[in-house]
């Protein structure tokens, strides 16, 4: 899987320990890792507003497969994802819920909290939920034999969402205030992971020309 | 405040339990609870996406202000009502994470695990947690020198949340499966509690409408 | 209740935090709080194995009722503090385990972990911890249907543990490396409490003579 | 390792389970696990008071290398292995823990809970605290530069936990009720276990004559 990386300012100091443990685990199951939010309190200054219109973006390009976001709590990062079109991200405190977020709801972002809980082996932690949610069958289902209805709910859950927003992607985009827009695809690692990995050449172009403007 | 507790089929069973540690805390602090979920597994059956239609009908009609919602793992629970307009559902484990909830997000629903992590000790963890999430000042900001960037925070993800979904709250209701939104109206308990209490006459018409199809 | 709190050398930068929380709750009980470990990274050094000791004198001279302590993850604190005559200490990391420790196991000492896990939200996890820890009929039984055997079992361990060790309080104290014991009762919050609460003349006498040598 | 699994009756019933999780986790890792507690309800019935009688003989005689036990909470088998000669017993709800208490404590047991906590996910939980438990080098320090005052911690709390007990190991066990050292010694899993590990005769011997009372 292609994995993006999304932090914001107000932990973007952990980021090199977090990108650590994320590539430890990420490598040896050839995932390739993506940092492309804040990477020090000095970087490019984004919110987890800004998370979720760059988590948006990635997974609607098909740019990257999965997305670990995260705040202090992890809230806001897991609400500012989830409202976008596409996106279904849980919340992940301890290596099962990896685990059975992977099994049952099979969704393709976590939300993580970077600074509540996060005190000696917050990185230990880090390192073993990735453990759990990069690797096993995704919707195998927990309890196994309730497999059937935990696929179909995701995906009843998935029409229900798509019936609400926007018919059109790049509706969506262009709805939001665009210097929020703006800000959240300044970053050049980001940039690099759209363009280089995105497989829809209409959102590559909508973003092209937005820092073109 | 009003409070609809809604919980699916999976963890019906458990519905008396949660809904007794909701009522001993709600109760002396002069909130209102509606149990407007399953009540047992012989119950008028409900999935988490019905759910967080129920959520939403609630809060747009403005017949409840908070919604305690489950599941399984909560997750479910969690990216089914974070999908519909107006409702910003946190995750809640321990205590602390109702609290910070209120304080940094300010958001009007959670999302708990009535099965994960649920042995001994969990309804006490229940408790606990509605303490938290049922008192103190909303959006006070934590730490508390982070009022005003979280406070602003909260306000551009309401914006952002507008703007990629459709725009009349009606026409997201009528887009979704109509079959999915009956059954998620049907119950007489849900029903009360909207008629009752509903400041919004032309969601109380819809779902009178559709009920009389 | 008296309660002694006990902090070692790698987290005795959090004494004031830890401290505040537990007044914050102590006092409206009606219980007295004697901070006699590490106030400051600059105080006389002490590690978890003197925490041990200096609870077991405490206890045991009836100085104080109960002894919150703790170490980076509580465990040394754990180990250290159960080793002694008298000394009952149970693990806790969230409020259910404090109300739990409680009613099942009535103990007077609770190990706490001020560096594992402590982050963001982390005093508010003391306060809750100390709210049931402090609160409510103790022994009680959990669930209460078992409240018989599990005070049984209490007492049963009582025994066992009296047995395995030397038999008489002082004895066990003097076989102690005398220089531990020393830098144990070496400070004067210690000390004040020690002398203005001890209802074992004995104990006290002990403690002053090895002062004086 | 040799590892031995004591379970008491309020969780009996859970025993298949977690010697389920605690063999796939073993024996790749090449140690042996003997099930010496009870392994279901109607089985030999057993406290978390004759578990630390077990785990102290097994431990003393050196037929097992480490001991995983537990109770509904794990506070009661927490205190009780602690209490005995020889025996360092941590507590451990996630898999960091499991980690930090190889790395800083290098006990040889871990108290578990299996009824707090325990629900969807218990058995996940416990086979990554296996796996943490199992594996790495035990007593490397955490963080890694604070190893040398840990190991040396380490070994003071031995000193003193050896000076305040009576001083011959099968003097503690004949203080001990024998009527409880009996029940304790009773089950044919722990004698095998015993009778075929023992590296100490003496042990042995006073079981034997103990049975044949």
């Amino acid at each position: 899987m292609k994995i993006a990386l999304l932090m914001e300012n107000s932990q973007a100091g952990k980021n090199p320990v977090v990108l650590n443990e994320l590539n430890t685990v990420a490598e040896p199951l050839g995932h390739q890792v993506f940092n492309v939010g804040m990477e020090s309190e000095a970087d490019h200054h984004l919110t987890y507003v800004h998370l979720g219109i760059m988590a948006s973006i990635l997974i609607n390009a098909k740019a990257v497969d999965f997305v670990i976001a995260g705040c202090g709590t992890g809230q806001g990062a897991l609400m500012s994802l989830n409202l976008h079109p596409g996106v279904y991200c849980g919340y992940c405190f301890d290596p099962s819920d990896a685990f059975l977020f992977n099994q049952i709801n099979n969704g393709n972002a976590l939300a993580l909290a970077f600074a509540k809980g996060f005190g000696w082996g917050a990185e230990l932690n880090l390192k073993y939920m990735f453990e759990k949610a990069l690797t096993g069958e995704r919707g195998a289902g927990y309890p196994i034999e309730r497999r059937a209805p935990q696929v179909q709910n995701a995906g009843i859950l998935a029409e229900v969402k798509a019936a609400v927003l926007k018919s059109d992607y790049l509706e969506t985009l262009a709805s939001i205030d665009q210097s929020l827009v703006k800000t959240a695809v300044q970053g050049e690692r980001f940039q690099s992971c759209l363009f280089e990995n995105s497989q829809d050449q209409a959102v590559t172009d909508y973003v092209k020309h937005l820092l073109a403007d």
